[in-house]
C-alpha cells in the first residue's frame, strides 16, 4: 500500500483526509500543533495543555466511527461556562490531564473514533508561529495572525518561538512516505508551522516522497493577501525545500455569491499563473470546488476573525484527482 | 442469574455498585435525576440538559473499561472556563445535545465505558426534589437541600416539583427484580427523589423483590440530623412502601479522627437501635467501614456544601455481606 502523508491542520486538511480515507492507502497526517485561536487558545492558556484544535479536526476527518461520534467531537457548546468550546477540544484536554504522555492521548482518541491511519502531532512541545511582514511588523501566535487580516504587506519571514523538538514519529513517517500532500490550508497558520519544526525540512529533503501541493482556492488576508498561485509556490518552497512534483489547481467556477462574501474581506480567487514546466509532473487542473456548502456561517463572539472560510474543496473530487496522480 | 437493582445516585451508590459488579449477577441501577449542585447544576441551568452527575457516578462505578477511562470520566478541571466541571458531566451533556433521545446517551456512554449491567435514569423529565421541615420551611432543589445543613428540625414531607413521568424501563426492572438494594446515600438527596417519581412506589409494592436497606454510617445535617437507624427506616418506609427484608448496619469502628471531622459539622455515627423482629430476615451487622480513605478532601469554591462525605462503606466488604443475603 502506498504511504501517503498529509501535512496540515485546519479545515483544508479535514477535507483532504475525508476524501483520501475512502481509498486503500496507508494514510497519515502530520498535524501542526500551533493553532491558538478561539476555544483551542483558551484551553491552552487556562489549562496549560497542547492546542487540541487541529488535532481534533484530523482525528474526526479520519474517523470511521458512527456519525454520532464525529458529531459529538465537533459539537460546540453554545452557552454557559463551556460556550464556544468544542467537545473534542475538551476531550483531548482532559485526556492530556489524565494520561502520562501525549502518545496515549492520540491512541485513546484514535481508538474511540476508530481512526483510519495515523494522526501524528509534529511536536509535543509548546511553541507559536510568528511572522514578520515587509513593513517590519511582527505578529506572534496563530490566532493573532488570523486576526491580522487588515495587513496589506507581504509576510517575508516566519519562525517559531521557541524553536521546538520534533516528534520522531513525524520524521520517520516523512522518510517512509511515497507521497507528501501539502494543503489546502492557511499558509502561515497551518502549513509553514509544520515545516519550521526542527528536522522536518531535512526529512522532506532526504525522503524519496513526491510532493503534491493542493493550491488554495482563495487568498487569505494577512497571510496571502493578493497572492497568485506562483506566490504560494514560492513561499512553500522557501520553507519546505524538496521538489514539488505536481500542483493541483481548481479550474471550476466558484459561485458568485461566495466570491462576494470573500471580496468583502479583501479576499479573491487564487489566480493560476503557474508554468507546467516548473514541476516534474506539471500542473493538474480540475473542477474541485465544493458547491454543497452555501450557507454563510453564523458569527459569534468566539470567532474573532471574520467569516470562517466557507468555500471548500470537495473531498471526493479532490481525492479522485490525488489518487490519479498517486496510482 | 439473580436480578439485583440498586436505587440511588451519589457516592454511596458508587460504592455499592463497585462492589457488586464483581459478582455474577444481573445488576442494574435506577438513578435519581435530581442532583443539582456544583458542576451538574451549572450544566443543567446553562445548557438545559438533564443533570449528569449521579448518572456519571453510576456509569463509572459499573465500568469495566481500562482505568484511564474511569479516571477521565471522573476528572475535574481545575482552572479556566471549565473549572469545577467533571469531564464525565461534560461528556453526557454534549452527548445529550447531539443525540435524538436520552436512551442513546446512556447507550453510548455505556459502550465507551464498557458498563456491566444497566444504568436506568428514573425519569427523562426535569424535576427537583423539595422538602418541608417541621418548622414550615420549604427548600427546593437537591443542591439547596445539601446547603441547608444548619437546619436542625426534621424533614416532614418531600415532594417533586413538577411531578414527573417515570422511565418505563425503571418500572419494568423493578417488577422483574429479585432484590432491590437501597442506600447507602443521602436520604433526601439521592434516595427519596427516586421513590417519589410516579409509579415507582407502586411498582415496588407490586414486585416480588426483597428489599435490602444499607444503613448510612453517619447522619447528614439538614436531612437526617440526629437520626438513629430507626428514623432512617421509618422515613424510607414512608416513601417506599413494600416490606424491608433486611437492614445492613455497620458495627465496625470508625476512626476517631474521622468522627471528629463529622462532629465539626454536627454529624454523628448512626446509632443502631433497630429491633431484628421488625424485619423479615432481621438486621445484619458487620464491619463494613472503609478505612483506606483517610484524607480530608480539599475544599474548593465549587463545593458549596462543606466537607464532602469522606467516610465510605468498603465496596468489597459491603458486597460480600449483600451477596450472603442474596444467595
Amino acid at each position: 500500500m502506498k504511504k501517503i502523508t498529509v501535512l496540515g491542520g485546519g479545515t483544508g486538511t479535514f477535507v483532504v483526509l475525508s476524501g483520501l480515507k475512502k481509498y486503500p492507502i496507508d494514510l497519515a497526517v502530520i498535524v501542526s500543533m500551533m493553532d491558538s485561536g478561539g476555544s483551542t487558545g483558551r484551553l491552552q492558556d487556562q489549562l496549560g495543555v497542547l492546542p487540541p484544535g487541529d488535532l481534533r479536526q484530523s482525528l474526526v476527518a479520519l474517523s470511521e466511527a458512527a456519525r454520532l461520534w464525529r458529531k459529538l467531537f465537533l459539537y460546540r457548546f453554545e452557552s454557559g461556562d463551556l460556550e464556544g468550546h468544542n467537545f473534542g477540544n475538551i476531550f483531548l484536554s482532559a485526556l492530556e490531564k489524565v494520561t502520562p504522555n501525549y502518545d496515549k492521548v492520540i491512541e485513546t482518541a484514535s481508538y474511540v473514533l476508530k481512526v483510519k491511519g495515523q494522526v501524528i502531532p509534529v511536536t509535543f512541545k509548546k511553541s507559536q508561529i510568528c511572522v514578520r511582514y515587509q513593513n517590519g511588523k511582527i505578529i506572534k501566535g496563530e490566532g493573532n495572525i488570523d486576526e491580522n487580516y487588515e495587513e496589506k504587506t507581504r509576510v517575508i519571514e516566519a519562525f517559531l518561538e521557541p524553536q521546538v523538538e520534533v516528534n520522531k514519529k513525524a520524521i520517520n513517517r516523512l522518510l517512509q512516505s511515497d507521497y507528501i500532500v501539502v494543503g489546502p490550508g492557511d499558509l502561515y497558520a497551518s502549513i509553514v508551522p509544520i515545516l519550521l519544526v526542527d528536522g522536518v525540512k531535512k526529512a522532506i529533503d532526504k525522503s524519496n516522497a513526491k510532493i503534491i501541493y493542493n493550491m488554495n482556492l482563495m487568498t487569505k488576508s494577512g497571510q496571502t493577501t493578493n497572492y497568485k498561485a506562483s506566490d504560494h509556490v514560492s513561499d512553500i518552497k522557501k520553507y519546505m525545500g524538496g521538489n514539488l512534483e505536481v500542483v493541483v489547481v481548481n479550474n471550476g467556477k466558484i459561485p458568485k455569491r461566495m466570491l462576494k462574501w470573500y471580496q468583502e474581506e479583501g479576499e479573491h480567487e487564487v489566480k493560476n499563473n503557474l508554468d507546467k514546466a516548473d514541476f516534474k509532473s506539471g500542473v493538474v487542473t480540475a473542477d474541485i470546488v465544493d458547491r454543497r456548502k452555501f450557507e454563510k456561517p453564523k458569527q459569534d463572539k468566539f470567532v474573532t476573525a471574520r467569516v470562517r472560510s466557507v468555500l471548500r474543496h470537495n473531498p471526493d473530487r479532490l481525492a479522485k484527482v490525488l489518487m490519479e496522480i498517486i496510482q
